[in-house]
C-alpha cells in the first residue's frame, strides 16, 4: 500500500500544479489577455491539457488509485479515503472516455466561451450554432460512456455537479416550486411598483460603483491579501487554494444593482473557498464540495444578507455619500423595496430572487430535451421562448436576450444550472438553523458580518470536499434536505 | 535527420507550452497574485520547472541537438540553423550545471523578487543579503561551469545578454563614455535650474495619469488588441509572442514624468516583440534578440522621441487639458526644458538621459568585482555608496535609495545592466541611419509614429532573434557599432 501511497502523492503534486498553470491561464483568459492572443493561448493550453492527461492515464497512477481503493478499508485517514474514493470515480473519464475525444473536448470548451461572447455581442445564434452542436453531442456520448446501473441518461451529468440528485430528485423539487411556489409568483409579480426615475433611469458612472464594490469587501472581509477585484464580461468567482480566490464583476452605469449584488454573490462563493481548511491545499479537497452548495453560499449572501432591509438600514448611507445626486431624494425604504421589487423578467442573471427558479426550471427541461434527443440544437432558440413565456410569462424578443444570454453551455456545463435553484433551497434550510445559534440580524446590523463567516466556516466551509452535500446539510442543519424552507422565506419576504 | 528534426520540433512544441505557462504565471504574480498566495504558487512553479527540466534534458532531445548541431551545414533553412546553434548553447546549462543546482536557483530567484520588495520597503539590506549572497554564490558556480577557451570569469554572464561583447568592449565603451563624456555631464550638471513648483512640487492625480498613458498608448500604435497596459512595483515589459506583449507602469503623483517616460519606454520594448515576424511566434527565435538592442528600442522611443520638442509641441495641449490648473502657465518650452532638466541623482530610473551611462558603470564595475570575488555582499552597500560618490557625484543617505533601488540582482541578472548603457548607444546609431530615410521629426510633428515603427519593423524588428546584434546594426545601419554617435547626440543635445 505505502507504494501506491507514494505515487498517488507524488502524481497529485504535479496534477495541482498543471492544475494551478490551467487555472491561471483560464482567469487570464476571462479578465485581461489581449483578443488577438486567444488563438495561440489555446494552443497553448491544448498542449499542456495533452501532457496532463499523460500523467492522469499513466498505468502506474491508474493501477495505485484502482489498489488503492480495492484495499480503501485498510486506509486510516478519512480524508484520504474520500480523495481515493473521488480519484476512482473520475478515471471513468479515462479509462471510458477515447483520448481523442476528450482532448478535442477541452479544446471546444477553451474557445466556446469566445464564440459565444461573440456571437452575443452580435445577437447571431447561427453563429454560436455550430460550436454549441458539438458540445452537445460529446456531452450526448459522455452520457453512454459513464451510464452504470444507478446512473443512466441525463442523471449522469447532474450527478458530476451534485451527487445524489438525478432527474427523479430534481423533478420533485422542481414540482414543488411549481405547485407551491409559482401561483404565489404570478400573484405578487401582477403588483406593478412605481420608482423614482432617478432610480430606474439615472446614471451611476462606473467610478463611484467600484468604490462602493470596494466598501463591500472590507463590509464582506473578504481577505484583499488572498483574493482579487477584477471586471469580466460575465461575473464569476475563480479559486485555486485558500490563499487565492478571485472574483469579478461588471459595472453597468445604467444600473446601479447589478454590480453591487453580483459582487456581493461572487464574495459568497470566494469566503466559502478561502474558508476550506488550509490542509487541503495540497490534496484534491480544496474547493467546494457541489455546486448546489456552493452556490448556496453566494445566494445566502447576495438574497438574505445582502438584500435585507437591516443590511441597508447601516450601509445605505454609504452608497448615498457617493451618489448624493441620485440617490439623497431616495428613502431607505423606497430603495429596499426597488433591490426587492419582483417582475417578469427575460435575463436570468438579472432576475429577482422570487422568479429566479422559473428561470431555471427553463433551462433544466431544455438540457433534459437536449440530452434525450428529443430536441435539436437548432430548434432551441424558438423553444427557449416558448417555455419563458409559459414559465416566466414573458417571450424575449431577440436571442441576446433569450437563448444567447448564458456562458454556461460554451465551456460544456450541462447539468450545472440545475444546482443554481438547489442552492437557493439550501440556503434558507442552513439560514435558519444558523439563525439559532446567532442573531443574524444583530449581527448584519452591527456591521459584525464577520460572525456569520465564523459560523458558516465552522459548519460548512472548513470542510472542502472532504464532504458530500448531504453530509453538510446534515451537519449544519441537523435534519434531510427540506425546500419547505426555501418556500416559506420568500413567501414570508414577499408577502410584507 | 528528420527524425532528429522531428525530435527537435516535436519537444520545442512542449517547451514553448511551459514557457507560455511560465511566463504568465510571472506575469500574474508581478502584477496581480494575492500577496499571501506567493508562497503557494512558488510551490506549483517550481514543479512545472521541474517537469520543464526533465524535457529539456531528455537524452534524445539533446542528442538530436548535437546531432543536428554536427550537420548544421545540410539544414537549409537559415532561421533554423539558428535555432540549433542556439540550443547547442544552451545545452551547456543542462550538461554542465547539476540539475539540483539548477532547481534550485529557478527557485530562489522565483522568490528574490518577493524578499527584494519588502527589504526596500523596509530599507532594510541585512533582510535581502542572504537571499543575494546565494545568488551571487550561484553565478560565480555558474562561470566556473560554463567558461570554454574564449569566454572567462564575468565575460561568460556578459555574453549571455549580449553575444560578442565582454569586459574587454566593455571597458573600452566605459572609457570612451568616462573620457570623452564624464567632463561634459560634469560641466553640464554644475548649472542648476529652476522650474515653477507646480512642476516640481504640484499633485497629478493618478486618473488623470492614467488617462494619458491611454493617450499616449494611440500616439505609439501600441495595440490593445495584443497589449496590456497594468500597474507593477517596478514597471516592466513582458512578452510571450507577437499577438501577446503586455506592459507595466508606476504611477506616481507627485511625479508627473515618472508614468509618462516608464510608459513609452516599455511601449518601446513592447512595439519591437510585437513587431517580430509572427512566423517566429512557434519557434525559438520569437523575441529581442539581445538586451542591448532591446534597450536601445525603449531608449530611443523614451529619450530620443518622447523627450523631443517635436513630440511635446503637438502633445503639451492634451496633458494641460488633463491637468489645465497644474499646467495652465507653464509654458511648453518650460516644460520642454524641466523633461530633459540633467542632475546629479541617486535612483537609475529616474536618472536622466545624460547621466544614465554612469549610473550603469557603477553596477558594471560592482558586479565585475562580486563575480571575481573582489567584493563581499556584506560590503556592497558601503562599496556602493562610494562609487555612486565617486562617478555620479552624490552620495545615497540610505539603502533604499542605494544598492537595494533595483530588483534585477534579485531575479539573478548579473551582465544585464552593461548592456542598459549600450542600448543608448545603438540608440543613436540606429536614429542617424533612420533620420537618413524619413524625416523623424516632421513625422513626429504630423502624429505619424507608424512611420517610424514601419522602418524600425522593417530594419530591426522583424528579425527576432535570427540575426545577432550586430548583423541587426550591420543590416540597419550599414556600419559596425560606433559609440560616437552617442556622445555627439548627447553633446549636441545638451549643449543647448
Amino acid at each position: 500500500m505505502d507504494k501506491y501511497i507514494k505515487i498517488y502523492e507524488e502524481t497529485r503534486k504535479k496534477l495541482k500544479a498543471y492544475g494551478y498553470m490551467m487555472w491561471l491561464m483560464s482567469w487570464d483568459r476571462e479578465t485581461e489577455a489581449p483578443k488577438a492572443s486567444l488563438a495561440y493561448s489555446a494552443k497553448q493550453f491544448s498542449v499542456i491539457q495533452e501532457e496532463l492527461y499523460k500523467i492522469e492515464s499513466d498505468p502506474e497512477y491508474m493501477e495505485s488509485i484502482e489498489k488503492l481503493y480495492e484495499n480503501i478499508d485498510q486506509l486510516e485517514n478519512h480524508d484520504f479515503k474520500v480523495e481515493i474514493k473521488q480519484a476512482f470515480k473520475d478515471l471513468r473519464m479515462i479509462k471510458k472516455v477515447p483520448k481523442e475525444e476528450y482532448l478535442a473536448y477541452g479544446l471546444l470548451t477553451q474557445e466556446g466561451p469566445h464564440i459565444w461572447a461573440e456571437a452575443k455581442e452580435k445577437n447571431d445564434f447561427e453563429m454560436f450554432r455550430p460550436t454549441l452542436e458539438k458540445i452537445v453531442d460529446f456531452n450526448k456520448k459522455l452520457v453512454k460512456y459513464l451510464e452504470t446501473d444507478e446512473l443512466k441518461g441525463y442523471d449522469v451529468l447532474l450527478d458530476m455537479y451534485e451527487e445524489g440528485f438525478g432527474v427523479k430528485e430534481y423533478d420533485l423539487f422542481f414540482n414543488t416550486v411549481k405547485e407551491d411556489l409559482a401561483p404565489f409568483v404570478l400573484e405578487v409579480t401582477k403588483i406593478k411598483h412605481r420608482f423614482s426615475r432617478k432610480l430606474t433611469k439615472g446614471l451611476f458612472p462606473k467610478d463611484g460603483q467600484i468604490k462602493f464594490a470596494k466598501y463591500l469587501i472590507d463590509v464582506f472581509n473578504y481577505d484583499k491579501n488572498k483574493g482579487v477585484l477584477k471586471e469580466s464580461a460575465h461575473p464569476f468567482t475563480s479559486g485555486v487554494s485558500s490563499v487565492d480566490t478571485r472574483i469579478t464583476t461588471k459595472y453597468h452605469e445604467d444600473n446601479l444593482a447589478s454590480s453591487i449584488f453580483s459582487t456581493i454573490h461572487e464574495m459568497g462563493h470566494a469566503i466559502y473557498e478561502l474558508q476550506n481548511d488550509e490542509k487541503y491545499d495540497d490534496t484534491m479537497l480544496h474547493g467546494g464540495t457541489s455546486l448546489g452548495i456552493h452556490e448556496s453560499e453566494s445566494r445566502m449572501y447576495e438574497n438574505m444578507i445582502g438584500r435585507s432591509y437591516a443590511f441597508w438600514k447601516i450601509h445605505y448611507p454609504k452608497l448615498v455619500e457617493i451618489f448624493p445626486k441620485q440617490l439623497n431624494h431616495i428613502t431607505l425604504e423606497e430603495f429596499y423595496r426597488f433591490i426587492n421589487r419582483s417582475e417578469r423578467s427575460l435575463i436570468r442573471i438579472e432576475a429577482d430572487e422570487l422568479t429566479y427558479a422559473l428561470h431555471v426550471l427553463v433551462r433544466y427541461e431544455l438540457e433534459k430535451q437536449l440530452i434525450s434527443g428529443k430536441l435539436k440544437v437548432r430548434d432551441l432558440p424558438k423553444r427557449w421562448n416558448g417555455m419563458m413565456s409559459k414559465y416566466v410569462g414573458k417571450r424575449p424578443a431577440t436571442d441576446k436576450e433569450g437563448v444567447l444570454q448564458d456562458i454556461h453551455w460554451s465551456f460544456g456545463s450541462f447539468g450545472y444550472f440545475p444546482t443554481y435553484a438547489l442552492g437557493s433551497a439550501y440556503a434558507a434550510q442552513i439560514y435558519d438553523a444558523m439563525n439559532k445559534e446567532i442573531n443574524i440580524e444583530e449581527a448584519i446590523l452591527n456591521n459584525q458580518i464577520s460572525l456569520i463567516n465564523e459560523w458558516l466556516k465552522e459548519h460548512v466551509h472548513r470542510f472542502g470536499k472532504s464532504k458530500t452535500p448531504k453530509e453538510i446539510l446534515m451537519f449544519a442543519t441537523k435534519q434531510e434536505f427540506d425546500p419547505s424552507y426555501y418556500v416559506n422565506y420568500l413567501k414570508r419576504k414577499f408577502s410584507e
